[in-house]
């Protein structure tokens, strides 16, 4: 496979071997050439950063829920390095084209598309979809480069250059709904001109496992986990990742009014199963369960449609729901839905949109629970009027401009929706983590553990966050990791079998830590130190009156995995 | 002296012997209480920070401007540690009432009027001056509190928690015109609820100097050099710091159009000789010098006039001059006079808005030149809508919000109205200083050197950083700083003759470094490293056409006297 490099500036490319990045996938691709070619105090925005898109070493392969790719550069939201993963098939199909690593540098003023085809790259001026919704420029992508071709895109959020912009691929279907979501990446692909990248695969042969009995067999082993545990078999295909609804808010961590508490009067409505029960009961064009990748044992997205049938948005996922629904004081499924679709035509990610818009109703700007008002604020995105532009800009600098100090943000961004407080591995994770609040980067919630207690949450988060970089260096989704058990030898099977290079299960795991390594490496150089390895303040002195709970794991243990680690 | 700390939580009061802090003034006083009693990493609005009113060593003593005091806290611009003095004789009258340091803690919601007197301290509603200009607040104080108070006090911005919020002091006419402009300290008071504190030194003894003889001798000494020197006697009394517009000019580095050149096509219409022109030209209220301390032989301020002779502000300064003058494209007097005011009645720093209004400018939010659309803009301050609070936020910010790179900040802050790769000098010091982006941080422009070349920069920031911390603790204004000349011992004497504690000119050099070494000790615990101590790119590689010169000092000569400097 090879690495392909794009001047945005003068638009030239260049193509080059894998070579030293031959036995890396995604996130170890991205943060190692972020690593190894960005200045770490460059501006985000600038003509020295760099975007990156990178296909996860099982990619393509047929192994289900591992057709990821990253999306990786320095963080307009955190000043950090970053790498944000998503499902669909524009992964899939820049794997096809035979292409390990997109990298983009250099910054441009116009918008350009960018197709990629087996007979090169063209660059085609993107004023036709400027400005427009994502689903109508991702419609015009496909009306004009044909419905083979899968897409990334940025909406007009990403245009404006906004923190809280994301990169949005494509499902199965079409629809542009998986999102590159954290950390602003939309806004640097903005300030280099990128409005979409065009991936055509046509007359290219499908990728083939080097050893296809070797192959066939790990697959079958991995699968059968797959379809013989609980949560990949029956709870995510059945209630989504909306099945946490009820697990957060017993626990007091479902983030309620701008955190401020952990659990909400009326989640009842907002459930896994209140979902699926409306989706089934509406009929039409909903569907409890929804494969984002094709050949996807689990799962776990959904279609949400009106009382009349029509889809209004898909998936609704655990985080908005706690995002755009508890922590803004919203209890109504429809009103959430339509948040999220809006969310997904402005571009956006729906937990730092949720984050911002929960500073803002703290503020009293929109009251908490008035869903008109926060749709009407959001529709200010698309003219970047002065509102638009402070929601544009994501919870921390809100915070800034409001003189607000509750503001659930770590490194600028905003957490996932558990209450640091009441699954305190979750806050070990956002704390410590390279990249910010992310739950994706070191999920805790379903560790045996006591999640409300200060001990073993370092330990338990120090895994995960080792579990999540394998996941994410894979290109596999991190809801198979529960099926999987860290059996790491089923996985080093698969891609030895798959990629003809030889890997253990250590190798795997040595690979994920020297990612943690190069990009806590990274975040030094760029200016961050333990100083920013914590969660705000009042996290630990104001109780969670659901949990009834401050977060309190002594800092001298968070320290030993945050900037500073020296295990790695 | 006594050290009077309140908290506002609870409004009590606490009285304490002057102990540890006997032999320091100023900000030697304000950030060692910081050093040794803030958290680093915590809210900068949050209970757990504190804002410092400290006297300098010879404030009161009746040498020329010497009554100058400092007030300190955590910055929520910079997020670093923060000290900002100013002239006039509210610092003068806490020494007089026997208050070395003034000490806040804690915070609350609503507002008090603060009253201190030889009685005591006590605490009185703020809601008949909130929402008002400034000059009313203030009237309203005097009115009620008798002519012969002096006052502190905030305006709208800092009720709001803006991070441009300032703290306004009174001169010796009665006008709250004297700024703790930078580093957002005003918002710092609002979280704490501070709205004005009322000074009334009746009946309170004059302090008098412990060894009368040996200081009028030093004194004698001091004065015959302000009145030898050219700056101090001529060009100071006579042009003000506008008289430094032409030498900025001439060298490039006269901020122009949100720092993107540094020279103006029109600027014979805004040097010091047409300020000065137009005051006399227009006769009235306005006057060409002026003295904001009882008994200042310098006497650089101003009072500016309309035409028809009526009072519009006061003083009229380089810094307003260059931030909201020609950074704006705006060079026309009256225009910057109205912008000055209108600052001043908001109670915020002209600096961090003209920085602000550039980037607002380059990002065509309102167009370079329009005058009329600052002003309207300004004024939504008042009311805190979205631009309004976009403004507050601060020029760093707002490069976050609208996506842009050219933003003239180094730690948050607005680099004050010096073009970096102009007078390097200067350069070194916004990139270094503790303080972020601040020229009385180390001020080089007039220092005898090749301003546009990188040689001999970092010795010349090095040894301005001290000489500046001297006068900073001393209470002293910098523009006397030119007249002494680095002869420490006079100064040594009298200090020495005023509070009778035995000081030598190597006691006032070291007790400065040791300063800055404690500012630079509470940022690495606040979270900056190296990293921070950078101009932002566009600097180094964006030619500045008028100075035809980048900024190109080294990196690894600036690292030497930044955040992790060893020399101290």
């Amino acid at each position: 496979m090879k690495i392909v490099k794009i001047d945005m500036g003068n638009l030239s490319v260049n193509e080059e071997a894998e070579s030293k990045y031959k036995r890396l996938g995604g996130r170890a691709i991205t943060s190692k050439i972020i690593h190894d070619e960005v200045m770490a105090t460059c501006h985000p925005l600038g003509a020295e950063n760099k975007l990156i898109f990178a296909t996860g070493l099982l990619t393509g392969s047929g192994a289900s829920s591992a057709d990821r790719y990253s999306v990786g550069a320095k963080s307009p939201l955190t000043g950090g390095i970053k790498e944000s993963n998503a499902g669909g098939i524009s992964g899939l199909m820049l794997g096809k084209l035979g292409i390990k690593a997109l990298v983009f540098s250099n910054v441009r003023e116009d918008f350009k598309i960018i197709h990629i085809s087996k007979s090169g790259v063209k660059f085609v001026d993107a004023t036709p979809i400027l400005g427009k919704d994502l689903s109508v420029a991702s419609n015009w992508l496909r009306d004009t480069y044909g419905k083979h071709v899968a897409v990334w895109l940025i909406g007009v959020a990403g245009e404006q250059k906004m923190n809280l912009a994301a990169i949005a691929g494509q499902d199965k279907d079409g629809d542009p709904t998986r999102f590159n979501g954290r950390g602003g990446l939309g806004a640097v692909a903005g300030s280099k001109g990128i409005k979409a990248i065009v991936l055509d695969a046509s007359d290219v042969k499908k990728n083939r496992p080097s050893n296809k009995e070797s192959f066939r067999k790990a697959l079958k082993q991995y699968h059968s986990w797959l379809m013989e545990t609980p949560g990949t078999a029956k709870i995510l295909p059945e209630l989504g990742t909306a099945s946490l609804v009820e697990t957060t808010n017993t626990l007091g961590a479902l983030p309620t009014r701008n955190f401020s508490t952990g659990a909400i009067e009326g989640y009842k409505n907002i459930t896994g199963e209140t979902l699926r029960e409306t989706i089934i009961e509406r009929g039409g064009e909903g569907s409890t369960t929804h494969a984002c990748m094709p050949g996807c044992i689990i799962r776990c997205s959904n279609v949400y449609a009106d009382k009349s049938g029509k889809r209004i948005t898909g998936p609704i996922e655990y985080e908005n729901i706690g995002l755009l629904g508890s922590n803004l004081d919203i209890t109504n499924l429809d009103e959430i839905a339509e948040l999220n679709h809006l969310c997904n035509e402005l571009g956006i990610d729906t937990i730092e949109t949720g984050g911002a818009l929960g500073v803002l109703m703290a503020q009293n700007v929109i009251s908490f629970g008035d869903a008109k008002g926060a749709v009407s604020a959001l529709k200010e995105i698309k003219n970047g009027t002065p509102l638009g532009r402070i929601i544009g800009s994501g919870a921390e600098v809100i915070g800034k401009l409001y003189g607000e100090p509750h503001v659930p943000t770590v490194k600028g961004q905003t957490m996932p929706a558990y209450d640091p407080r009441a699954v305190k591995g979750l806050g070990v994770t956002f704390a410590t983590s390279p990249m910010g609040a992310d739950h994706t980067a070191g999920q805790t919630v379903r560790a045996q553990i006591n999640h409300h207690s200060p001990e073993g949450q370092v330990e338990v988060s120090k895994k995960a966050q080792t579990v999540n970089t394998i996941w994410d260096n894979l290109g596999m989704c991190m809801f198979s990791s529960g099926a999987v058990q860290n059996r790491w030898d089923i996985l080093a099977e698969l891609i030895s079998a798959y990629t003809g290079e030889v890997y253990s299960g250590e190798d795997i795991v040595n690979t994920a830590n020297e990612t943690l390594k190069v990009e806590h490496a990274f975040n030094r150089r760029a200016g961050f130190t333990k100083a920013h390895d914590k969660l705000p303040d009042y996290f630990y002195v104001e109780e969670n009156k659901a949990s009834k709970t401050v977060f309190d794991v002594p800092q001298y243990e968070v320290d030993t995995i945050g900037v500073n680690r020296n295990d790695l």
